[in-house]
Protein backbone atom coordinates (compact mmCIF):
# COMPACT_ATOMS: atom_id res chain seq x y z
CA UNK A 1 0.00 0.00 0.00
CA UNK A 2 1.72 3.16 -1.13
CA UNK A 3 1.86 5.98 1.74
CA UNK A 4 0.67 9.66 0.58
CA UNK A 5 1.15 12.76 2.31
CA UNK A 6 -2.47 14.65 2.11
CA UNK A 7 -3.07 18.64 3.05
CA UNK A 8 -6.46 18.53 3.99
CA UNK A 9 -7.82 21.70 4.80
CA UNK A 10 -11.80 20.21 5.00
CA UNK A 11 -12.71 22.11 1.97
CA UNK A 12 -14.61 21.22 -1.50
CA UNK A 13 -11.04 20.69 -3.37
CA UNK A 14 -9.03 18.73 -0.44
CA UNK A 15 -12.02 16.93 0.51
CA UNK A 16 -12.39 15.43 -3.31
CA UNK A 17 -8.65 15.00 -3.24
CA UNK A 18 -9.44 12.91 -0.08
CA UNK A 19 -11.97 10.69 -1.57
CA UNK A 20 -9.76 10.36 -4.76
CA UNK A 21 -6.46 9.38 -3.32
CA UNK A 22 -8.39 7.34 -0.73
CA UNK A 23 -9.98 5.21 -3.67
CA UNK A 24 -6.88 4.64 -5.40
CA UNK A 25 -6.08 2.73 -2.34
CA UNK A 26 -3.03 4.90 -0.97
CA UNK A 27 -2.99 4.77 3.23
CA UNK A 28 -3.46 8.48 3.56
CA UNK A 29 -1.85 10.80 6.43
CA UNK A 30 -3.58 13.49 6.33
CA UNK A 31 -2.07 16.92 7.95
CA UNK A 32 -4.32 20.17 8.04
CA UNK A 33 -2.71 23.51 9.55
CA UNK A 34 -4.16 25.85 12.22
CA UNK A 35 -2.30 28.96 11.37
CA UNK A 36 -4.47 31.49 12.63
CA UNK A 37 -7.39 31.25 9.95
CA UNK A 38 -10.53 33.48 10.66
CA UNK A 39 -12.50 30.49 9.05
CA UNK A 40 -11.27 27.63 11.81
CA UNK A 41 -14.19 25.54 11.48
CA UNK A 42 -12.66 24.37 8.29
CA UNK A 43 -10.13 22.56 11.38
CA UNK A 44 -12.86 19.89 12.85
CA UNK A 45 -14.85 19.72 9.14
CA UNK A 46 -10.95 18.35 8.20
CA UNK A 47 -11.01 16.16 11.75
CA UNK A 48 -14.56 14.52 10.80
CA UNK A 49 -13.59 13.68 6.63
CA UNK A 50 -10.06 12.49 7.71
CA UNK A 51 -11.83 10.05 10.15
CA UNK A 52 -14.63 9.21 7.61
CA UNK A 53 -12.04 8.34 4.71
CA UNK A 54 -10.25 6.11 7.40
CA UNK A 55 -7.02 8.21 6.98
CA UNK A 56 -4.46 6.64 8.64
CA UNK A 57 -3.19 9.14 10.70
CA UNK A 58 -4.71 13.11 10.83
CA UNK A 59 -2.17 15.61 11.93
CA UNK A 60 -3.39 19.39 13.44
CA UNK A 61 0.19 21.43 12.89
CA UNK A 62 -0.27 25.03 14.69
CA UNK A 63 1.93 27.48 13.65
CA UNK A 64 0.54 31.04 13.66
CA UNK A 65 0.78 33.04 10.52
CA UNK A 66 -1.11 36.17 11.54
CA UNK A 67 2.68 37.74 12.90
CA UNK A 68 2.99 38.25 9.37
CA UNK A 69 -0.27 39.99 8.58
CA UNK A 70 -0.95 41.02 4.79
CA UNK A 71 -3.97 39.04 4.41
CA UNK A 72 -7.52 39.27 4.95
CA UNK A 73 -8.03 35.34 6.12
CA UNK A 74 -5.13 35.96 9.33
CA UNK A 75 -5.97 39.67 10.01
CA UNK A 76 -8.37 42.61 10.27
CA UNK A 77 -8.69 43.80 6.92
CA UNK A 78 -12.27 42.59 5.75
CA UNK A 79 -12.89 40.06 3.33
CA UNK A 80 -13.90 40.55 -0.01
CA UNK A 81 -17.29 40.13 -1.49
CA UNK A 82 -19.07 39.84 -4.62
CA UNK A 83 -15.74 40.38 -6.84
CA UNK A 84 -15.53 39.16 -10.27
CA UNK A 85 -14.20 35.22 -9.79
CA UNK A 86 -14.32 34.75 -13.43
CA UNK A 87 -11.11 33.54 -15.14
CA UNK A 88 -8.62 36.80 -16.44
CA UNK A 89 -9.92 39.07 -13.66
CA UNK A 90 -7.54 37.62 -11.45
CA UNK A 91 -4.90 36.45 -13.66
CA UNK A 92 -1.67 36.22 -10.85
CA UNK A 93 0.64 37.50 -13.74
CA UNK A 94 -1.50 40.85 -14.28
CA UNK A 95 -1.43 41.62 -10.97
CA UNK A 96 -4.59 40.33 -9.53
CA UNK A 97 -3.51 38.76 -6.86
CA UNK A 98 -6.11 39.49 -4.23
CA UNK A 99 -5.99 40.16 -0.36
CA UNK A 100 -7.34 36.79 0.74
CA UNK A 101 -3.53 35.66 -0.88
CA UNK A 102 -2.11 34.34 2.31
CA UNK A 103 1.95 35.29 1.66
CA UNK A 104 3.57 31.62 1.13
CA UNK A 105 1.09 29.28 2.54
CA UNK A 106 1.15 26.67 0.04
CA UNK A 107 5.00 27.19 0.25
CA UNK A 108 4.96 26.85 4.22
CA UNK A 109 2.20 23.81 4.08
CA UNK A 110 4.14 21.74 1.27
CA UNK A 111 7.53 22.03 3.52
CA UNK A 112 5.85 20.56 6.62
CA UNK A 113 4.07 17.91 4.40
CA UNK A 114 7.98 17.21 3.19
CA UNK A 115 9.39 17.20 6.32
CA UNK A 116 6.62 14.23 7.17
CA UNK A 117 7.06 12.42 3.81
CA UNK A 118 10.66 12.13 4.23
CA UNK A 119 10.28 10.70 7.50
CA UNK A 120 7.61 8.54 6.60
CA UNK A 121 8.93 7.52 3.49
CA UNK A 122 5.94 8.48 1.75
CA UNK A 123 6.90 9.54 -1.97
CA UNK A 124 3.93 11.30 -3.00
CA UNK A 125 2.22 14.67 -1.56
CA UNK A 126 -1.21 15.59 -2.57
CA UNK A 127 -2.74 19.20 -2.43
CA UNK A 128 -6.07 20.16 -3.60
CA UNK A 129 -4.21 22.94 -5.73
CA UNK A 130 -6.31 24.45 -9.02
CA UNK A 131 -5.72 26.76 -11.77
CA UNK A 132 -8.91 27.08 -13.78
CA UNK A 133 -11.77 28.11 -11.00
CA UNK A 134 -9.70 29.99 -8.34
CA UNK A 135 -8.51 33.21 -6.70
CA UNK A 136 -5.30 34.00 -8.47
CA UNK A 137 -2.83 33.04 -5.92
CA UNK A 138 0.42 32.23 -7.41
CA UNK A 139 1.11 29.14 -5.01
CA UNK A 140 -1.55 27.32 -7.33
CA UNK A 141 -0.03 27.46 -10.56
CA UNK A 142 1.56 24.33 -12.48
CA UNK A 143 4.67 26.59 -12.94
CA UNK A 144 5.23 26.89 -8.88
CA UNK A 145 4.16 23.40 -8.32
CA UNK A 146 6.77 21.62 -10.41
CA UNK A 147 9.18 24.13 -8.62
CA UNK A 148 8.58 22.94 -5.61
CA UNK A 149 9.25 19.37 -6.81
CA UNK A 150 12.53 20.29 -7.83
CA UNK A 151 13.40 22.21 -4.74
CA UNK A 152 11.88 19.24 -2.48
CA UNK A 153 14.08 16.78 -4.07
CA UNK A 154 16.98 18.66 -3.60
CA UNK A 155 16.45 19.30 -0.13
CA UNK A 156 15.40 16.14 1.00
CA UNK A 157 17.85 12.89 1.86
CA UNK A 158 15.34 10.78 -0.09
CA UNK A 159 15.70 13.18 -2.95
CA UNK A 160 19.48 12.98 -2.24
CA UNK A 161 20.48 9.29 -2.33
CA UNK A 162 18.55 8.72 -5.16
CA UNK A 163 16.30 6.12 -4.42
CA UNK A 164 13.33 7.79 -4.49
CA UNK A 165 11.70 11.10 -5.51
CA UNK A 166 9.46 13.25 -3.94
CA UNK A 167 6.47 13.67 -6.14
CA UNK A 168 4.05 16.57 -5.35
CA UNK A 169 0.84 15.32 -6.73
CA UNK A 170 -2.12 17.48 -7.82
CA UNK A 171 -5.03 15.54 -9.93
CA UNK A 172 -7.17 18.61 -9.45
CA UNK A 173 -4.92 21.45 -10.76
CA UNK A 174 -6.87 21.71 -14.65
CA UNK A 175 -10.20 20.57 -13.66
CA UNK A 176 -13.28 23.07 -13.62
CA UNK A 177 -15.23 23.20 -10.08
CA UNK A 178 -17.88 21.41 -11.50
CA UNK A 179 -15.60 18.75 -12.82
CA UNK A 180 -14.23 18.40 -9.21
CA UNK A 181 -17.70 18.51 -7.65
CA UNK A 182 -18.86 15.81 -10.17
CA UNK A 183 -15.76 13.58 -9.93
CA UNK A 184 -16.73 13.71 -5.89
CA UNK A 185 -20.00 13.17 -6.52
CA UNK A 186 -19.23 10.18 -8.66
CA UNK A 187 -17.16 9.16 -5.36
CA UNK A 188 -20.15 9.64 -3.19
CA UNK A 189 -18.67 12.67 -1.33
CA UNK A 190 -20.96 14.66 1.31
CA UNK A 191 -20.17 18.06 0.07
CA UNK A 192 -22.46 19.13 3.09
CA UNK A 193 -19.89 18.00 5.57
CA UNK A 194 -17.17 20.73 3.70
CA UNK A 195 -16.52 24.36 4.27
CA UNK A 196 -15.23 26.58 1.95
CA UNK A 197 -16.04 30.09 3.51
CA UNK A 198 -13.49 32.46 4.07
CA UNK A 199 -15.77 34.47 6.14
CA UNK A 200 -18.48 32.14 7.82
CA UNK A 201 -20.79 33.39 10.76
CA UNK A 202 -19.97 32.51 14.42
CA UNK A 203 -22.07 29.28 13.71
CA UNK A 204 -19.86 28.34 10.77
CA UNK A 205 -22.67 28.90 8.38
CA UNK A 206 -21.36 30.52 4.99
CA UNK A 207 -21.44 34.20 3.54
CA UNK A 208 -22.37 33.17 0.36
CA UNK A 209 -20.30 36.25 -1.50
CA UNK A 210 -16.30 35.72 -0.81
CA UNK A 211 -14.65 34.44 -3.05
CA UNK A 212 -14.53 30.89 -2.29
CA UNK A 213 -18.16 30.61 -1.75
CA UNK A 214 -18.92 32.27 -5.39
CA UNK A 215 -16.36 29.79 -6.47
CA UNK A 216 -18.12 27.17 -5.13
CA UNK A 217 -21.89 28.44 -6.05
CA UNK A 218 -21.47 28.40 -9.85
CA UNK A 219 -19.36 25.13 -9.43
CA UNK A 220 -22.48 23.89 -8.30
CA UNK A 221 -24.57 25.43 -10.75
CA UNK A 222 -22.39 24.31 -13.40
CA UNK A 223 -22.32 21.08 -12.53
CA UNK A 224 -26.40 21.38 -12.66
CA UNK A 225 -26.66 20.34 -8.70
CA UNK A 226 -27.29 22.10 -5.61
CA UNK A 227 -25.00 22.87 -3.48
CA UNK A 228 -26.08 20.75 0.04
CA UNK A 229 -24.03 23.31 2.39
CA UNK A 230 -25.79 26.01 4.19
CA UNK A 231 -25.63 29.56 3.44
CA UNK A 232 -26.47 32.94 5.40
CA UNK B 1 17.93 50.98 3.57
CA UNK B 2 17.47 47.92 2.01
CA UNK B 3 15.50 45.37 4.18
CA UNK B 4 16.57 41.80 4.92
CA UNK B 5 15.00 38.69 6.28
CA UNK B 6 17.84 36.70 8.00
CA UNK B 7 17.19 33.46 9.53
CA UNK B 8 19.59 34.09 13.21
CA UNK B 9 19.68 30.48 14.69
CA UNK B 10 22.58 32.06 17.53
CA UNK B 11 25.30 29.67 16.40
CA UNK B 12 28.71 30.69 14.68
CA UNK B 13 27.40 31.11 11.41
CA UNK B 14 24.30 32.91 11.74
CA UNK B 15 26.17 35.47 13.74
CA UNK B 16 28.92 35.58 11.70
CA UNK B 17 26.26 36.28 8.77
CA UNK B 18 23.92 39.64 11.18
CA UNK B 19 27.40 41.04 11.89
CA UNK B 20 28.20 40.79 8.15
CA UNK B 21 24.67 42.10 6.93
CA UNK B 22 24.24 44.70 9.37
CA UNK B 23 27.86 46.10 8.52
CA UNK B 24 26.88 46.13 4.83
CA UNK B 25 24.26 48.78 5.65
CA UNK B 26 20.90 46.75 5.49
CA UNK B 27 17.80 46.60 7.69
CA UNK B 28 17.46 43.68 9.59
CA UNK B 29 14.35 41.45 10.51
CA UNK B 30 15.44 38.41 12.15
CA UNK B 31 14.02 34.87 12.67
CA UNK B 32 14.44 32.60 14.88
CA UNK B 33 12.85 29.10 15.74
CA UNK B 34 11.35 27.61 18.35
CA UNK B 35 11.23 24.09 16.86
CA UNK B 36 11.68 21.40 19.86
CA UNK B 37 15.07 21.38 20.07
CA UNK B 38 17.24 20.09 22.74
CA UNK B 39 19.64 22.80 22.52
CA UNK B 40 17.07 25.99 23.22
CA UNK B 41 19.56 27.48 25.24
CA UNK B 42 20.70 29.13 20.85
CA UNK B 43 17.22 30.79 21.28
CA UNK B 44 18.55 33.16 24.28
CA UNK B 45 21.73 33.73 22.12
CA UNK B 46 19.77 34.80 19.56
CA UNK B 47 17.64 37.39 21.42
CA UNK B 48 20.98 38.88 22.50
CA UNK B 49 22.55 38.99 19.45
CA UNK B 50 19.61 40.64 17.75
CA UNK B 51 19.46 43.26 20.30
CA UNK B 52 23.65 43.84 20.53
CA UNK B 53 23.35 44.03 16.37
CA UNK B 54 20.59 46.52 16.68
CA UNK B 55 18.08 44.67 14.57
CA UNK B 56 15.07 46.33 13.81
CA UNK B 57 13.11 43.25 14.70
CA UNK B 58 13.22 39.94 16.01
CA UNK B 59 10.52 37.30 15.81
CA UNK B 60 11.03 33.85 17.78
CA UNK B 61 8.11 31.52 15.74
CA UNK B 62 6.99 28.61 17.48
CA UNK B 63 6.70 25.47 15.36
CA UNK B 64 6.78 21.95 17.03
CA UNK B 65 9.26 19.57 14.44
CA UNK B 66 8.95 17.20 16.93
CA UNK B 67 5.44 16.05 15.60
CA UNK B 68 8.02 14.45 13.00
CA UNK B 69 10.49 12.53 15.01
CA UNK B 70 13.67 11.05 12.67
CA UNK B 71 16.14 13.40 13.90
CA UNK B 72 18.38 13.32 16.85
CA UNK B 73 17.93 17.09 17.33
CA UNK B 74 14.32 16.79 18.29
CA UNK B 75 13.55 13.88 19.61
CA UNK B 76 15.18 10.83 21.83
CA UNK B 77 17.65 9.55 19.54
CA UNK B 78 21.28 10.78 20.72
CA UNK B 79 23.59 13.10 18.98
CA UNK B 80 26.77 10.73 17.98
CA UNK B 81 30.14 11.90 19.34
CA UNK B 82 33.70 12.28 17.83
CA UNK B 83 32.52 11.44 14.32
CA UNK B 84 35.18 11.76 11.20
CA UNK B 85 33.80 15.36 10.23
CA UNK B 86 35.81 15.61 7.67
CA UNK B 87 35.11 16.35 4.05
CA UNK B 88 34.06 13.61 1.82
CA UNK B 89 33.14 11.45 5.21
CA UNK B 90 29.35 13.22 4.40
CA UNK B 91 29.00 13.83 1.28
CA UNK B 92 25.10 13.46 1.18
CA UNK B 93 24.85 12.52 -2.35
CA UNK B 94 27.23 9.39 -0.75
CA UNK B 95 24.55 8.93 1.44
CA UNK B 96 26.40 10.78 4.28
CA UNK B 97 23.32 12.27 5.80
CA UNK B 98 23.63 11.98 9.91
CA UNK B 99 21.34 11.72 12.21
CA UNK B 100 20.99 15.08 13.33
CA UNK B 101 19.60 16.02 9.95
CA UNK B 102 16.05 17.85 10.23
CA UNK B 103 13.92 17.05 7.85
CA UNK B 104 13.27 19.59 5.54
CA UNK B 105 14.13 22.05 8.36
CA UNK B 106 15.60 24.68 6.36
CA UNK B 107 12.99 24.82 3.81
CA UNK B 108 10.44 24.90 5.94
CA UNK B 109 12.79 28.23 7.86
CA UNK B 110 13.00 29.57 4.22
CA UNK B 111 9.34 29.42 3.58
CA UNK B 112 8.49 31.63 6.93
CA UNK B 113 11.06 33.92 5.76
CA UNK B 114 9.18 34.31 2.45
CA UNK B 115 6.27 34.67 3.95
CA UNK B 116 7.32 37.49 5.97
CA UNK B 117 9.93 39.05 3.20
CA UNK B 118 6.97 39.16 0.90
CA UNK B 119 4.78 41.35 3.86
CA UNK B 120 7.80 44.00 4.49
CA UNK B 121 8.76 43.81 1.05
CA UNK B 122 12.05 42.86 1.51
CA UNK B 123 13.32 41.28 -1.62
CA UNK B 124 16.81 39.42 0.72
CA UNK B 125 16.56 36.86 2.42
CA UNK B 126 19.96 35.62 3.86
CA UNK B 127 20.26 31.78 5.73
CA UNK B 128 24.19 30.91 7.07
CA UNK B 129 24.35 27.49 5.12
CA UNK B 130 27.86 26.35 4.42
CA UNK B 131 28.62 23.79 2.25
CA UNK B 132 32.42 23.05 2.99
CA UNK B 133 32.52 22.79 6.81
CA UNK B 134 29.43 21.19 7.51
CA UNK B 135 27.11 18.04 8.70
CA UNK B 136 26.57 17.09 5.37
CA UNK B 137 22.76 18.31 5.21
CA UNK B 138 21.41 18.22 1.67
CA UNK B 139 19.11 21.47 2.25
CA UNK B 140 22.72 23.19 2.77
CA UNK B 141 24.00 22.51 -0.40
CA UNK B 142 23.94 25.60 -3.21
CA UNK B 143 22.03 23.92 -5.97
CA UNK B 144 19.52 23.67 -3.47
CA UNK B 145 19.59 26.95 -2.83
CA UNK B 146 19.15 27.84 -5.89
CA UNK B 147 15.91 26.01 -6.20
CA UNK B 148 14.38 27.24 -3.28
CA UNK B 149 14.71 30.87 -4.78
CA UNK B 150 13.42 29.52 -8.02
CA UNK B 151 10.37 28.24 -6.16
CA UNK B 152 10.00 31.56 -4.18
CA UNK B 153 9.63 33.66 -6.97
CA UNK B 154 6.56 31.57 -8.56
CA UNK B 155 4.72 31.27 -5.17
CA UNK B 156 4.85 34.79 -4.19
CA UNK B 157 2.82 37.74 -5.20
CA UNK B 158 6.12 39.82 -5.65
CA UNK B 159 7.83 37.34 -8.08
CA UNK B 160 4.97 37.10 -10.04
CA UNK B 161 4.21 40.86 -10.81
CA UNK B 162 7.79 41.17 -12.04
CA UNK B 163 8.66 44.18 -10.14
CA UNK B 164 11.30 42.40 -7.82
CA UNK B 165 12.63 39.69 -7.28
CA UNK B 166 13.50 37.21 -4.41
CA UNK B 167 16.87 36.89 -3.44
CA UNK B 168 17.86 33.73 -1.18
CA UNK B 169 21.33 35.30 -0.22
CA UNK B 170 24.46 32.92 1.14
CA UNK B 171 27.12 34.72 1.96
CA UNK B 172 28.86 32.25 3.87
CA UNK B 173 28.60 29.60 1.62
CA UNK B 174 31.84 28.60 0.17
CA UNK B 175 34.05 29.20 2.68
CA UNK B 176 36.02 27.97 5.64
CA UNK B 177 34.74 27.25 8.86
CA UNK B 178 38.02 29.55 9.81
CA UNK B 179 37.37 31.98 6.73
CA UNK B 180 33.96 32.42 8.74
CA UNK B 181 35.64 33.04 11.88
CA UNK B 182 37.96 35.21 11.03
CA UNK B 183 35.44 37.56 8.94
CA UNK B 184 33.68 37.71 12.31
CA UNK B 185 36.24 38.62 13.92
CA UNK B 186 37.55 41.58 11.88
CA UNK B 187 33.64 42.85 12.33
CA UNK B 188 34.42 41.94 15.89
CA UNK B 189 31.98 39.57 16.30
CA UNK B 190 32.27 38.09 20.43
CA UNK B 191 31.94 34.29 19.72
CA UNK B 192 31.49 33.61 23.41
CA UNK B 193 28.11 34.90 22.91
CA UNK B 194 26.99 32.46 20.66
CA UNK B 195 26.20 28.71 20.57
CA UNK B 196 26.58 25.32 18.23
CA UNK B 197 26.44 22.80 20.51
CA UNK B 198 23.90 19.97 19.45
CA UNK B 199 23.74 18.20 23.16
CA UNK B 200 24.70 21.14 25.43
CA UNK B 201 24.63 20.25 29.40
CA UNK B 202 21.80 21.47 31.42
CA UNK B 203 23.70 24.74 32.02
CA UNK B 204 23.86 25.22 28.22
CA UNK B 205 27.65 24.55 27.88
CA UNK B 206 29.04 22.88 24.66
CA UNK B 207 29.81 18.89 24.87
CA UNK B 208 32.82 19.49 22.55
CA UNK B 209 32.11 15.79 20.89
CA UNK B 210 28.94 16.84 18.41
CA UNK B 211 29.55 17.19 14.80
CA UNK B 212 28.86 21.17 15.41
CA UNK B 213 31.12 21.18 18.31
CA UNK B 214 33.73 19.58 16.03
CA UNK B 215 33.55 21.86 13.31
CA UNK B 216 33.49 24.86 15.39
CA UNK B 217 36.83 23.87 17.20
CA UNK B 218 38.36 22.55 14.04
CA UNK B 219 37.18 25.68 13.00
CA UNK B 220 39.02 28.34 15.76
CA UNK B 221 42.07 25.79 15.50
CA UNK B 222 42.92 26.03 11.96
CA UNK B 223 42.28 30.33 12.31
CA UNK B 224 44.80 29.93 15.07
CA UNK B 225 42.49 31.15 17.93
CA UNK B 226 40.97 29.43 20.64
CA UNK B 227 37.22 29.36 21.00
CA UNK B 228 36.14 31.44 23.51
CA UNK B 229 33.39 29.69 24.71
CA UNK B 230 33.26 27.12 27.39
CA UNK B 231 33.41 23.16 27.07
CA UNK B 232 32.09 20.78 29.73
Amino acid sequence: MARAVLLLSGGLDSTTLLALVTDAGYEVHAMTFRYGQRHAGEIEAARSLAAAYGAREHVIVDIDLRIFGGSALTSEIGVPKDRDVSGSAHDPAKGGVPITYVPARNTIFLAFALAWAEVLEAWEIFIGVNALDYSGYPDCRPEYIAAFERMANLATRSGVDGTDGIHIRTPLIDLTKAQIIRRGLDLGVDYGLTRSCYDPDSNGVACGHCDACQLRLRGFAEAGISDPAPYI
